[in-house]
């Protein structure tokens, strides 16, 4: 996998297109683009500084649907680190959640700690005098401040967490942090993921060398029962905390939030970043060549994560890609994209390979965005199905073998306006629902 | 079934609510409310002079998951009737809604066309052309102006309309015209419905006997692929044209757009209500008493027919009532609603038989609507899951004896507010993937 290869330049807001393209044009990405960045092997720990350990204390119930038992994770900075957040929405918010927000108010964090099994969501006062003493557990194990803590957990709400095995793994986890965790501590993660979930790319800055790495748990989730996405990230660039948030932010609007498995949004969705400054490069300070360097680079990871949950999504056995042009508006695209992305009917015939465009019209028209119902075209891949509406008068044959491939796009252009949006999306296939009862 | 007890009076307007309990005083509801409205048989021909014909023309593909090959149905009046019509805002309207929206402008009709195994949709200008020409065969057999027909269609998108199978099923079924044939014309209809729906109910209203009868198909469909909603019914009540609109209108709101089985609007959706007259009853032309006793027969109709959808859902093992209390407006109450009833894990866990609220309180949270993440009250039938957003330590044995029935009321109260809505939903089995592929 390329990572770089991966990347939209039509991603970067319009003002930086300049940029860009100057750049280019100096032969910098275009000729020579493996030395501007480059993925590597390693994680959150191929970013110097950077240590983890995933351990087996219990809190996953034996007999559940997991390829993984390791439970626990923790990673850790050398140092205070800045550190930036995104956070779900959902009302029903859950304790881990709650704290790590109020510890994250101070830009600054030091520790991770996440589990999986149990997402202490739902669990009232007592849920969170609970996550306030998993960050002073990890704080005593590492001798940092408890306020330097962030978490994560993902599991069946409702639930109490089981402290006396938090307890015991986050003592187990401590004394293992290592330089090459960062996968044990991707696999601890992990609930109904058939795989862990890492990417790392490297890239220069100033002459200095820059790393960015992370790790993700997927959506669409099964004995968990939560569709909880965690994203745990870190970076040894020295970067703002303001310019740190914003990129994360635009970062996770690019990946995280243009994927689609089954449409629901968990009370434990979580994505952080931090930064420690061990690669030496002058601090970023504004929206710079440097900046946008790291955006890059940042958006590499988050992309290559992002397309790694809805290829290992429930019962998936199709990895789409959704491209929607010609919009009236940026919303408008998306609103398109989400819609076919949840769209049981557009979802159960990729699943049955089932070149059945109608569904797609359907979908179109029932989003509520602005178009005319006579002018829309569709491809599969570069097969034009759809014209004007109706039947292109394509070769089905060809259509045929392209909805049989296991990857492959639709695109859609509205023909109203100029906007466009990408997104991803699986089927909706038997297994999903076998994960999910 | 008895259609009347289905009613529920918060439906109706709180100006109302007064003559409702001035009625129920007088005992005419609560003591002898079998007299006041009763179910019958004989569905849209329960009406006086209504017939209809339901024939087998060729035009479902043999090979298909029917349960039923008829597939043309016709309807008419003797004479022309009031009419009204709810249609599709999808925007990829389909040619027989758009001719049907033209045809009723006027607000007169006489007869109905339907089929099923094509909806015409997404078929251009040749598409229009042939739902024109639809219109002008049954107006040729019935002799009646074109502008009088009405149409409905639904089946697998972007096909053209196989006009002499149409043709002929139009020339076979204008003879066949009876005053019991409403079933038949149920039965021509059906696409991957598993019955006729079919209700009908007589009230009095100044010691004239009026009837509502109507008929739909279901939605969540298979092999046309197409999750349409078809309603035909018809009254001999006397009503002018706004107040058969208004009342049709309200009533779409509070039976077919309260219910889901997999979110997908289709291209094709259509409520049409023809009021003859033939009732003799002084024309209804205020909201008076009358008025109000025609909405709740009409109500009671379609709230019985979309029951009957629902229940008839693609692949449904559970009817499940989904009731939000408390909500802070009406809309929040109905989006809350609707969003667990598109949830892909909320009914995932229906059809696993697993009291898993957790997925309920996620859904909610996910919602958008105005909650407090810690005030919330579940209950399974009379049984309360969950109190102030935490587990209710209820009896487990008893909550899995309620999810394991084939209907049961979650309801939820978020105690924000005072607004309330009630939807029906169905489960997402493995069947329903097996309808869509």
């Amino acid at each position: 996998m390329n990572a770089h290869k991966g990347l939209d330049y039509r991603l970067f807001p319009a003002k930086w297109q300049s940029n860009i393209k100057r750049i280019r044009k100096a032969g910098v990405y275009s000729v020579q683009e493996e030395q501007i960045m480059k993925e590597i092997q390693g994680g959150i720990t191929a970013v110097q500084g950077v240590r983890a350990a995933g351990v087996e204390c219990g809190i996953k119930k034996p007999g559940g649907h997991y390829a993984e038992m390791m439970d626990l994770a923790l990673i850790c900075c050398d140092e205070p680190a800045i550190a930036a957040g995104v956070f779900t929405t959902n009302k029903a918010k859950a304790a881990p959640v709650i704290v790590s927000q109020e510890h994250i108010r101070d830009g600054k964090a030091q520790a991770i700690v996440a589990n999986s099994g149990n997402p202490n969501a739902c669990t009232g006062e007592q849920g969170l005098r609970d996550a306030r003493k998993m960050a002073e557990l990890v704080a005593g194990e590492l001798n940092i401040a408890p306020e330097l803590v962030l978490m994560g957990e993902t599991g069946r709400i409702g639930i109490l967490l089981p402290m006396d095995k938090v307890e015991k793994g986050i003592k187990m986890a401590a004394p293992k942090l290592s330089a090459d965790g960062g996968h044990q501590a991707a696999r601890a993660i992990m609930t109904t993921d058939t795989f862990p979930k890492e990417a790392a790319v490297e890239f220069t800055l100033q002459d200095k060398t820059v790393r960015v790495g992370g790790m993700v748990k997927g959506a669409g989730m099964i004995e968990p029962n939560m569709a909880t996405m965690l994203c745990f990230m870190a970076t040894d660039a020295s970067i703002n905390r303001e310019l740190l948030q914003e990129a994360l932010k635009s970062a996770v609007d690019r990946s995280f939030n243009m994927i689609s498995i089954d449409g629901d949004m968990s009370t434990n969705d979580t994505a952080i970043i931090l930064a420690n400054g061990k690669a030496g490069n002058r601090r970023i300070e504004k929206k710079d060549d440097d900046y946008m360097a790291f955006c890059e680079a940042l958006n590499s990871v988050t992309l290559s994560l992002a397309k790694m949950i809805v290829k290992d999504g429930e019962g998936a056995t199709k990895f789409v890609e959704l491209r929607i042009k010609g919009a009236q508006s940026h919303d408008d695209a998306k609103t398109a994209a989400h819609d076919l992305a949840r769209s049981p009917l557009v979802k159960t015939a990729m699943f049955g390979e089932d070149n059945n465009w109608g569904r797609i019209m359907s979908s179109l028209g029932a989003s509520g965005i602005e178009m005319d119902g006579a002018t829309v075209d569709i491809w599969l891949d570069d097969l034009k199905i759809v014209e004007n509406s109706v039947d292109s008068g394509c070769d089905e044959v060809h259509a045929k073998e392209i909805v049989k491939k296991s990857e492959y796009i639709i695109t859609v252009d509205l023909k109203v306006g100029e906007a466009d949006a990408t997104m991803w999306t699986c089927d909706l296939s038997y297994e999903y629902i076998k994960c999910n009862i």
